[in-house]
């Protein structure tokens, strides 16, 4: 069960406006590296952990609850971002509404409209949308859950990855103090994000106990021959860059790595 | 900013684990009927409301919240109805592990695997997902939120009466006693939610005032003559049927309906 | 079976071709709020009418059809819009052609291009598509047809209320006078859909007899003590906005609403 | 402008009703071979056809409204082979309605709904939908309309053969002689489809004139030495099949084949 | 098996990078005409040919693998486009990396990020996706194999011909002597797959043995009297267009073309 | 530029044919974890490092590749399990081909067609097609490549963990002695492709020089005190389950793990 509370996690302002990075931070709503996937993803993956310890099942819920601030703060600066005047004036005749006017291709420079998300112009009203900043829907199937905790932890390192890579990209991206500010609360977070998924991996004996995922299969099952091989496929043979991953021992302690040509 | 609460908001209980019923209840979850639509309907009408009185954004941001509480029940009933067994067994080898096989198309009769989702069965770990009772997954773009608020209520009544619908439907394909009175709830929940958005619409004036939707537009600038009138697309001229909507006054008090042929 | 006439429904000219124009028209063709939509919606809608008294599945074929000839006016409006040369020079070399090379970055500003739906230029030869003003393809999935009459006409209203407000956006962007005219046919148009399905409801005994949608369910069966109370889910126990939803009779006249804390 | 008539094109009839097909027949309805895409398909090339000849946008317009039909008489078998029963008593209390237990798993063999689309269960009320025969909705991107008449024309051959095919295998897999014989109408039309449009093709001028397509490109700036050749992609150097495309003149009558081995 | 030669299958070279270029390469990766496609389209009509004789399953081969290498010419087209400097500065701290601020809105004009995909700015760091020119995902859905040769060369003859369509429109949209160049090579390519796969019906037994398709259904089968037949459906009557198509023999030889009015 | 070779990686052969077992193995092609989105997700990569040295850019080529055969091991699995007969056979007509009628549901148990992807039974006659195993087709927006090497190895690490999880179940539910040969092969390459990604970042550093990704943004310029701390958000207040996420020095040694209680 949840509950909401009216503050921002994070205070969100906006000094000037621009419908331009309102598009650009749609992508951290609805984008793939985005705030509702990950807090889709976490709520799935605890509400399918069976685990009868519910350690990693509350630690899943209580970050997945915090996601769902994060994208309130975002579909917020987009509003901020798109628009300060009241949005019950925008579908008034035209004549009377100059400031509708202006946003609709009048007295504000031709060329932001064109820069604009359209479904931000037609379809929302001037606020944010549960899609990326090129108006492609969020699509649930980016939502990882496994059911396998370790494989889930790597996903959930790449989310907050490539997350964290675009924050920082709209964080240089961003003119406004405001937006900055609050850019650099969600990198921080992002920052714990990633270490605290790895942390679990870390907490369940590391890649020597973990890896390979699953580590339920007996691996005498699988062609061993191949398990540790990095495969060239040069097609005059030319070997493949030598690397950590064609020499010394496998990251899992389990085999040997080497180069194999294929032919 | 949100917070969870480990109980749910109302006990979910699987006395017999049924994996067709689990393909079922993920219509709820991912269907464009589902909780996951109008959790993320509702939050984004709250959030991209800028009236100066919060009460309806407010109201839209308590109910929202509620949302994650019903995906949260679905989903658990899912996992209940997918597998009893511990999870961490499902990837080990197959000859140890007499349940996993059994999920698989051993034991359990060949024809409930085929029924299944094989999402659930080979991507989920036995657990919900943000799709629909086919595997399709869930798409942002059924989140509609308009910036008009007469408008996105009616766009919820339309989500509410078909989620209702489902849920009747979920429950007289039920057999379990725990799954007949979860549903018992949600379609109680669904009852409320139907009648609070009609609520602002009368509060807002009724029909009288909100039609036609949006209502700023000065409906002089629109062709009147065609305003109330029932156009008619048979191919030899045959009337349409009479009705409610050929005659009498309209109902938004402002025009008087008529049939007109196409011709 | 289905016959066409030559003729527009309603006039469709352009005085002055506006490429941007022409995206943000698409939304009125292939977004959620347009024509395609609302034309596969009303005709799957009546052909899943079973009733023997097929009044309403007449009604719905009448005006499904009228849809057919809505999309055909759009996508003339975007094809006058991209461009009043004759097509088959589009794809000659370049040199011999300096009307595709305006179009194409040449002469014609590049800002122009820079705003343009890039499907437009490169996919469609400058004609309309099934989709949106930000190029994502229509979705079949937005075609609402519950097989509930009443759950249907509310998804009606949705989606002409929708509708509506989009062309009267389109009405305030719209330059062109023959758009602007144009429009105002359409926007009364869609006034007198807002009005039809509303009066089905009416007709089939408005809120007391069809809510709660399905009203064919016994409410014996639901949770009745849940079924008029509008939860608050305030982290602190701030009682929810006081409005038409937290007192008073219920819409259907079945129940009292009333406030209920989550606690 | 549209008209209808309330007769089908050609009869449906169903004597015994059954789940399964109605799933096969949503593959024709919205599948990628299926009738809403060459509907939309035809229309859209007619909307975006600029030619002062009228003649191809009058010949795509009789064909696409004749396709609406084929929509409407496949949607009404997908109806009747779901059920026969009146649609108003679905969502009744199960208790007092033995159909629609039957239908939702009790009565009727478990098996049957198991292999049924669960939104033909769960979300039409036991009717037709705009998706395919999996449960995957229409997409509108499968609308080719490219603004070029001989590739518009090929993309049509291709839809309507892989639409026979499809058409075929419905026949071959139907038991029901309603269903077989309306498909043995669907399948003469089918037929004539694929031939109109290669008729268009051989009144333009046949491959000499079209190929390749588009045939406004001057052929001197392509690099010709590559324009008639069989690239060879084995990785030893054997020798691409030999056959019609590796040797004589090509079917434009414009180069001579030749193979060539990439290396 | 596979295997890859560090070189390109043609040069690609870029002199003046120009992002809004990349964006519209992006058409020809990921779009419905793009080489994508046609590179999965390719391989599974090989992978899923069963015949004994191998001919057209090795033809389909090589030409598949040759279209990887498309892809990965325009790929590296895109990247060109859209960056020359380290990406490895992108996602730097903003004051120390003058290079990433212009991009990313600051030195280089505005309008330039205006009219370019986001998803190149912000998720992919400059370098190409598997999407079209409007940031649309690719669909796997527009993979064409049916199991019928035939039915699969029409196919490919219009991605082919779409295909090379859209390349002259690049070609003639490029102002980069590099990009004409790269376009002149696969536009001559797409000449040659129009005709190899025309080829293949030719040794067939050309239209006469194939059409319609399937040809393996017995025509005495279907309804003849329709299978040569062109529909008009005006609704006044007025007789559809004549031409090819409503007179003389149809081209497969089995039958005499005849207009047929529908009433 | 790429090259093939008839013979398949490794040897895929099917004792008994089942088509429910050659759904399953749709998922390893076409779903999120499958084969297609690693390949294309690794060239990607490549084609957009644009490091001076090659190393990393050359290392994903290979894997790349090595993927394309993987499809093609998995594709020729499905067409083996799903059919032995001539597949020329089947659009014939159904009165003169037992074997077809058999699989459309006639001879074989109707309960097998049932549980099939219609897909398989309509549209592809019979072969594999880019799309999961409930027929949801491959969406290019699963293929991560972020211009950050480090974020593209956790996605590839996710990728490879996730894909293992699902050969691991694929092989417990397989039966045919062939099906579990290849999977054993397939399982050894998904062990060695996990190690290798991670190879790259010890290679690189480790977590010490990688983390936070992306490691180009001065954390100075973050909210620091919200990096390396873990919030509660249980409503009461409840702290969250102590762990090695909550405590000790962090991953990166760049800070101290804390719970901080959200209020
Ligand atoms: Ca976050
Ligand atoms: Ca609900
Ligand atoms: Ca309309
Ligand atoms: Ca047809
Ligand atoms: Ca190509
Ligand atoms: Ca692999």
């Amino acid at each position: 069960m949840y509950f909401h509370d009216k503050r921002l996690q994070y205070p969100v302002k906006v000094t000037t406006p621009d419908p331009l990075f309102a598009r650009q931070l749609q992508q951290a709503i609805g984008g793939v590296e985005g705030e509702i996937r990950v807090c889709l993803q976490y709520f799935f993956q605890a509400w399918g952990n069976r685990s009868p310890n519910t350690k990693y099942r509350d630690m899943l819920l209580h970050t997945a609850t915090e996601e769902i601030g994060h994208i309130e703060m975002l579909a917020t600066a987009v509003a901020l971002n798109l628009e300060t005047a009241p949005l019950s004036l925008q579908e008034s005749t035209a004549a009377a509404n100059p400031v509708v006017n202006a946003v609709m291709g009048g007295e504000r420079p031709r060329h932001v409209v064109e820069g604009m998300l359209h479904k931000h112009l037609l379809s929302t009203g001037l606020a944010a949308f549960p899609g990326n900043s090129d108006g492609v829907p969020f699509d649930g199937s980016h939502v990882y859950a496994s059911g396998n905790l370790a494989a889930d932890m790597f996903a959930n390192v790449a989310a907050e990855s490539t997350g964290r890579v675009l924050a920082v990209r709209l964080y240089n991206a961003a003119h406004d103090p405001g937006m900055k500010d609050m850019l650099s609360f969600l990198i921080a977070r992002d920052t714990m994000h990633q270490q605290q998924w790895l942390a679990v991996i870390e907490e369940l004996g590391g890649y020597g106990e973990q890896l390979p995922i699953p580590n339920s299969f007996d691996q005498n099952l699988e062609k061993k021959e191949f398990s540790y091989a990095f495969f060239g496929h040069d097609k005059d043979g030319t070997p493949p860059p030598a690397g950590r991953f064609t020499q010394g021992p496998s990251l899992d302690g389990k085999g040997q790595f080497k180069p194999l040509q294929s032919e």
